[in-house]
């Protein structure tokens, strides 16, 4: 995936049933294989995130890659405080399916980030985003959601983790005050591909249909 | 794009380089061609947007189709006084810079629609949004950059607007009370296609070494 082609790309109907494979495949992944990823991944991944659009060319995405036990310890650690306190708030036979379901694969998935994203950068001088701050961690959101399918299609999972509470998560990993906590991320190889997500074979939710959410005006 | 593949896809090298070119050449389009999308577009694309990944399946991604005139008059007027606002924030030449470059394809732009997110939306029975509440917002905006890409790979572009009040929008759209006001979007063919955003060709800002994003931890 380096070299995009030198002309106006010209999207088949061969790629667009692709591309919704992709979308139909892509999976929030709780399983994954111990084994790593080859070497610079990451990087590599992070280099097509930033491809995704931005508020005013403002790039707010950040990425901390999270290698040291430690660190590690204490975001598990944090996940299972917010995690229990989350299962206070659900009752009876759906907080023992929610326990049962696994939420993270914090301890399997070879390689794990942070992502934040940077209110304060000066880059893209503010625009657009006046009325809407929020439009900052939205840019990082497409960085992120770039990311994961970059990912998926060469066969690697992604799972967020949001069961977290952000000013521990922003301690644990000492990141520089002022950047906003967007999620915690897994990635390695799923232990299996679905066309369904978990929570929906899990009976925890099904989809609705899309023209549930198009109003007329 | 109707009919996906039966079995996991095996995603290949030339899935792969037509993904980063669909990444390379995605734009936030400003300026459109006035010809109307073939019927049944915006809901077939919505009908994608809706496998983005969702915080608990909550799938609170709201689309409100703007059609009626006025509707579409009183965004117009609520951009330019925003617009008018932002420009007041910036001085001398940069202003002038930013006068010029059009930001918005409010005038040419066919299709148009609006997206919320519904925060207080039963669907996902609030899983795994305890503590950050505004992966709410996240998710719908997955479905915005899920609807982006798709459109892209059909040769359709979609040009994001924030510069808006989202109290105006809201009461402009007479939205449910409630709903998070995520973005205003302009659907159409574009007038040209590019690999270099906008506000890069214009010399209002340059994008950053992927490398300069990623901290080590």
């Amino acid at each position: 995936m380096e070299t995009p082609s030198p002309a106006v790309p010209a999207f088949d109907a061969t790629f667009r049933r692709h591309l919704l494979d992709l979308l139909v495949w892509r999976r929030d992944v709780r399983h994954f294989r111990r084994e790593a990823l080859p070497k610079g991944t990451l990087a590599r991944l992070i280099g097509l995130a930033c491809l995704a659009p931005s508020v005013g060319l403002s790039q707010p995405w950040r990425f901390v890659q999270v290698d040291d036990s430690a660190r590690r310890r204490a975001i598990r650690d944090n996940f299972e405080a917010c995690n229990a306190a989350a299962l206070q708030c659900q009752a009876g036979e759906r907080a023992a399916l929610y326990a049962r379901l696994k939420l993270a694969g914090l301890d399997d998935a070879p390689c794990q980030f942070a992502v934040f994203a940077d209110r304060a950068t000066a880059q893209g001088h503010g625009l657009g985003r006046l009325t809407m701050p929020a439009t900052i961690e939205y840019s990082a959101v497409m960085a992120v959601h770039t990311l994961w399918l970059a990912a998926r299609a060469e066969g690697i999972g992604l799972g967020w983790v949001s069961i977290l509470d952000p000013a521990a998560v922003e301690a644990a990993l000492a990141v520089p005050a002022g950047w906003t906590f967007i999620g915690y991320f897994c990635l390695g190889y799923p232990q299996h591909c679905d066309d369904v997500p978990v929570l929906e074979r899990e009976g925890w939710e099904s989809r609705r249909a899309p023209d549930t959410v198009l109003l007329q005006r």
